[in-house]
């Protein structure tokens, strides 16, 4: 039998070259369809496959599943059934949608309230997110954020190689792709000025971030191990983590950012399970100067090769490619970024979210922020309109797209997209 | 008729001399009872009110509550109807408790089915709380912690005398009072070393705070400005923010606290609403040098006078008083704190909580953290049995405790009581 990662299965639901959607990636989302009603989802090329109504139907037999889970507008009661549930649900829409298999496929009636466009459907929030934390884990945008704010010699902070530096962010003000975002307003304190000013913020930014979503954890007071950490993996998202540059730098000291960050982040809708993303596991970067403390040792098939792609489109413009970069890249893996999370006993729970912090490479072109590939300011990017870009501009829309590609398949995320839209006066 | 505040009023319900709870409080809770049923309730003196039998038998008539809402195990649904309906119930509860009320003071069988001894019930946590933030807003704590750091020249940093510093915290571990909490472990750069170690934090420390609980706000991208903000603060609770301070002294730099704080904070059960904190209101601190931006002005009458006890009481032994701070220490007022957090278009939902940041006053005997009373272990505490601190101990149980008295009358919040038991291995 061919397992539902097996590149050699193909589906009867059609799927166009170059589709981040075949059936090796079945992804879980939330959509409101044009009838009104909201329903989980997966999804197979540009095909919407309603979990609810399959399970009516009787599809999931077998599989230990409340009435109602799919009846939601989040994934959270799914995710909470745990790693072997989910994975079951995965595996069975392998088998119902595999070519070979004419059950479904046959049945006009039964496909006409289970399959619908994905044009059709709006895509919802995937999950509700109690708590999402933003973590700081690419040594190039840590360095190279530390040069420029510190000088070389300080780029990197004591404390960087020694534990995935992370803080708390807030998570209601985190919208799905589609939704746009107004410039904030705050206090900042401009160049040379001794008291600080209010108004629009002048140094919009994005930050090209994945993030993960866990499942339920252990009670408070019990930590995840690294070893462990696998098991409370549940998928990925696509991340713009929105940043004010100029907010951010007057209010960050001492407690870290706050409203240069709370206004808004954009995640994409598609959750990409790590089940679909296990053939794209990568070595991780070595960790030897310093090697971590035991708490923070993992296998070394931790990283993921995930190429991810960021473009600026100006209103009316086209879409400029403006950094490549990719989620390998990330000097601290996600199994350490869960078991440090949860060493000193933090809880978590299903639908948290856990975001990687901006992911750069090692050349300018791996940048994923405005500060880096304008250099804060310095180098202004050139876009295919004649136009240049220190930080963005009102009426910009920022698109992200995350895919992995290992010549046999791909698989990927669809993309987050989110225009800026003028401050509210 | 006489307002609920109305300190002449009184209730046929026993309230004890010194009590926190006369019928001028009337908080809001959420409690388990012996016979296994959740109910949102109400108290005076040591009896608890159970709403949903209340709503049940028809007291709440001609107030739009839906049918379930005090059948629910947080406030939430309760608190998003809104500051106008929250305030007719509790008018109502005043009416019905009033001393010259005795439809249900006469009923037996109904007194059976409402009234519960306090001493029966468990508390449970008040709110689901999904965004939980920290302010930094009493000058003389972020003075002294910035004199311990970095010196007395450079204590206060630049922005704080300007906004309201603030970051987000976890909200999954924040638990009730009288459930316990363990040492976390973690990791820590020892005073003179060259590498971090892991192991159980050396420097357990408490936090004396107060945070207060919102409504529904507007929709991301608008503002709450400081003439709004009341309309959207429902009720405070006294905020335990335990920290450990060695992790957070490695940990901090650039981001903020994270693991030095997530492990868990304790709140008071019983959440008091700012109708009834009214009488309290008093002066807030003079900000002339430098005056606030336009944004952040506020009326003069919005800091609250409550008074603030800590106790530390050794395992075994008895409860000595450590602390006795003021609420209306606080450098920013709980309006200037809401504005500030949606001044950028961050939006908030019924049940976020905000607590104040450390509220120490300008003698020693108001730090209200260990860390300033010891001064960074410098000038250890004596307790009653002879024993000495500088951090807490396991089986130390903290004991906070607020309460209104203008001579007239006493409203206060109960207690926040939690041990620290040892760490898990």
């Amino acid at each position: 039998m061919l397992t539902a990662n097996d590149p050699s299965r193909k589906s009867w639901i059609e799927v166009p070259t170059g589709s981040d959607f075949p059936i090796q990636n079945l992804p879980f989302g939330v959509f409101l369809a044009n009838d009104d009603h909201v329903s989980i989802g997966s999804r197979i090329g540009n095909t919407a496959i309603d979990l609810a109504a399959l399970h009516q139907l009787g599809y999931f037999e077998g599989i230990i599943l409340p009435e109602d889970v799919f009846l939601q507008d989040t994934l959270n009661d799914f995710i909470t059934l745990g790693k072997p549930t989910i994975r079951q649900v995965r595996n069975r829409l392998a088998e119902i949608f595999d070519v070979n298999n004419d059950q479904l496929q046959s049945n006009a009636d039964q496909r006409e309230v289970v399959l619908f466009p994905v044009e059709e459907l709006q895509m919802l929030m995937p999950v509700f997110i109690q708590d999402y934390t933003d973590f700081y884990s690419s040594r190039e945008h840590a360095t190279n954020v530390g040069i420029m704010f510190r000088g070389k010699e300080n780029a990197l902070m004591p404390n960087w190689l020694h534990l995935p530096v992370g803080y708390h962010g807030r998570s209601s003000s985190i919208i799905v792709s589609g939704e746009n975002i107004h410039r904030p307003m705050g206090q900042m304190l401009p160049p040379g000025a001794e008291a600080p000013v209010f108004g629009p913020s002048k140094a919009m930014d994005f930050e090209l971030e994945m993030g993960f979503i866990t499942t339920d954890g252990k009670p408070l007071g019990d930590r995840i191990s690294t070893g462990e950490a696998e098991d409370y993996l549940f998928g990925m998202v696509i991340f713009n983590d929105w940043s004010a540059r100029d907010l951010q730098r007057w209010e960050y000291v001492p407690l870290g950012p706050f409203l240069g960050k709370n206004f808004g982040s954009s995640i994409s809708p598609w959750v990409v399970t790590f089940d679909a993303l296990e053939p794209y596991r990568t070595a991780r970067p070595k960790q030897e100067e310093p090697k971590p403390l035991p708490y923070l040792e993992c296998a070394p098939n931790t990283s993921y090769d995930i190429q991810l792609e960021v473009y600026l489109q100006p209103e009316g413009g086209e879409e400029n490619l403006i950094s490549e970069s990719n989620h390998k890249y990330l000097y601290w893996t996600m199994v350490q970024q869960l078991a440090h999370h949860t060493v000193n006993g933090c809880n978590i729970n299903a639908g948290d979210l856990m975001a990687s912090g901006t992911i750069s490479g090692p050349e300018p072109k791996n940048y994923g922020s405005m500060l880096e590939l304008s250099w804060k300011g310095d180098k202004p990017l050139k876009l295919s309109d004649g136009s240049e870009r220190k930080y963005l501009l009102d009426g910009d829309t920022v698109i992200m797209k995350a895919f992995c590609d290992n010549g046999t398949q791909r698989i990927g995320f669809g993309e987050v997209r989110s225009k800026i839209l003028p401050a509210k006066a």
